[in-house]
């Protein structure tokens, strides 16, 4: 069996373990201070993809370890619309996640695409991934709570969450700096321009101050605090990609893999695709400096707890008067 | 000159004044009880299009003859949202409408189409144009009613409400049946499927208990009550046509002409596009018992003057407590 090589000066593997812990341990106790019994998220499942089932069971039990509940909802595609409402009101429902795609590209009654459709029908109340029109709303905006007072934080979408604090962690984020500018001169590229994973995470380093490269398989955009910029001139991934302080991938293909001789010295590369978008001993082999998470599975499901915990905080009165399903009117 | 040919028997052309009649003067009635000064629309104009600003003035004076106040607000495009969340909260501000396209397909920093956040971005209090997500999820969902206790009234699209209406004007609606049924029977073809004319619209008159054909350049779908149904075998436009008693014509294009031939006798036929998408006279003269018209605007405008005036009937509390910015929260 072939030795793997050392790692070159500087470079380390982070594990996700080593992010997600002192959130877990905070979780914890919260927890304990609500009598050891931690608010209920609801997983609705309504496709038949078994992978989407095994996440699901494995959410429930990191969830159960840290005292939290969930349970999961089996339910016919055709039935979940009423289904998700009925959770919207039902009291004793804390928060609220979907496991998508349900519909995914297929033609909607009622427009463009049905899953966008019932990530806005979620109540704001409950929405625990953070994705409906209000969340994203405040995340673009950079509005970071969700009333003027400023006593209640917003939830943001987990997984681009994930990679913030993960970034936090690394001291990628100066906390000598102001929030909000705490990227101040950093430059990250984020390849994937997903509505969950890769425009969120790219708008909220914008937001915090990074000069962000948006890639997609047809476009290169910047992104610097609240918009959307296009480049001067045309730029290619690998020339971006060899100033960047920052570099997440988040390709849906097993096909796509990032030339680690682009990565700069120093960098920090983050993995939130499913699959391996760098192969990881070459990129620890050959580039100094260089920290590496190859995924944020675990991390982001600390977000999903902190998320259920926040709106628990916020919204629990409103929540306890069945009130979830008429946000609007309440 | 040559002479028009005449009619078919039977087939008669309907304008638009003679279906906007009776809802301007109910408007006009309605803010004599305000003492005769009625709510107050805000229209937003942020894209540079002439023909934007003339509809835009046209609609100034239609509405200042039914004793309704329009306010033009010409914005640079980068001000839009902060202007639109500004006159959310305003007081004094019955009803807000946007000018669009305003970003059209370009992109955007905060997803998919800037035009549809901003869409979702006005407030349900002031949505004088039905176009947000609650009242779309209303309008799909088939809920005619904002409060579970059937109090306030839902407000619709313009258009496919001016449709609607102009199909009730011409008894084509079934006034012995139950609300929700009186297109029981009726089977209608809509050409479009854009999310503020086709597919609403469609979706409407499905709620309605008719069978729709939903026709746009690369498919053919079947809308019934609530649902999407994929047709059992591929049916040409003209198939469907030949057995609609109501067709929709909507394409945004000089060059679409529909065949007069198609059209069954006796059915009703509505121009919704700016462009005339079949020759008057050929469906007039070749058709008997056709009825045709040719242009909504004029309802459509009355529509939105009913819309101003729901909401402000429904909202008046809240917005003169300056609440149309946090609805979710108040």
């Amino acid at each position: 069996m072939a030795e793997a090589p050392a790692n070159a000066p500087g470079a380390r593997k982070v594990l996700a373990d080593e992010v997600a812990a002192p959130f877990r341990e905070e979780i914890r106790e919260a927890v304990a201070t609500m009598g050891g019994v931690g608010p209920k998220l609801v997983g609705f499942l309504a496709n038949t993809d078994p992978a989407a089932k095994k996440y699901a069971e494995w959410t429930g039990k990191a969830m159960s370890a840290d005292n939290l509940r969930f349970e999961l909802r089996e339910v016919q595609e055709s039935n979940l619309e009423e289904e998700l409402e009925k959770a919207n009101k039902e009291v004793g429902v804390d928060g609220i996640m979907i496991y998508y795609p349900v519909f995914g590209q297929r033609p909607s009654f009622h427009g463009g695409s049905h899953d966008d459709y019932l990530r806005d029908t979620v109540s704001p109340y409950k929405d625990a991934e953070g994705l409906n029109h209000f969340y994203r709303r405040a995340l673009y905006q950079n509005k970071r709570y969700v009333d003027s007072e400023s006593t209640k934080k917003c939830v943001l979408p987990c997984t681009p969450l994930a990679v913030v604090k993960t970034l936090e962690h690394l001291q990628v984020y100066d906390p000598s700096l102001p929030v909000g500018e705490r990227m101040t001169g950093k430059t990250a590229v984020v390849v994937n321009r997903s509505e969950v994973v890769g425009r969120p995470v790219a708008a909220m380093l914008a937001n915090d101050g990074a000069k962000v490269w948006s890639v997609d398989i047809d476009s290169v955009y910047i992104f610097m605090r609240g918009k959307l910029v296009l480049p001067a001139e045309s730029i290619t991934t690998e020339a971006a990609v060899k100033e960047a302080d920052i570099v997440i991938l988040g390709v849906p293909s097993e096909k796509y893999k990032m030339d680690p001789s682009w990565i700069k010295e120093g960098a920090v590369v983050i993995n939130v695709a499913t699959s391996k978008n760098i192969d990881e001993k070459a990129l620890l082999s050959t580039r100094p400096g260089v920290r590496y998470v190859g995924q944020v599975g675990k991390v982001t499901v600390a977000m999903l707890e902190r998320n259920l915990l926040r709106l628990h905080k916020n919204f629990n009165d409103k929540v306890k008067e069945g009130k979830g399903g008429d946000f609007y009117l309440s």
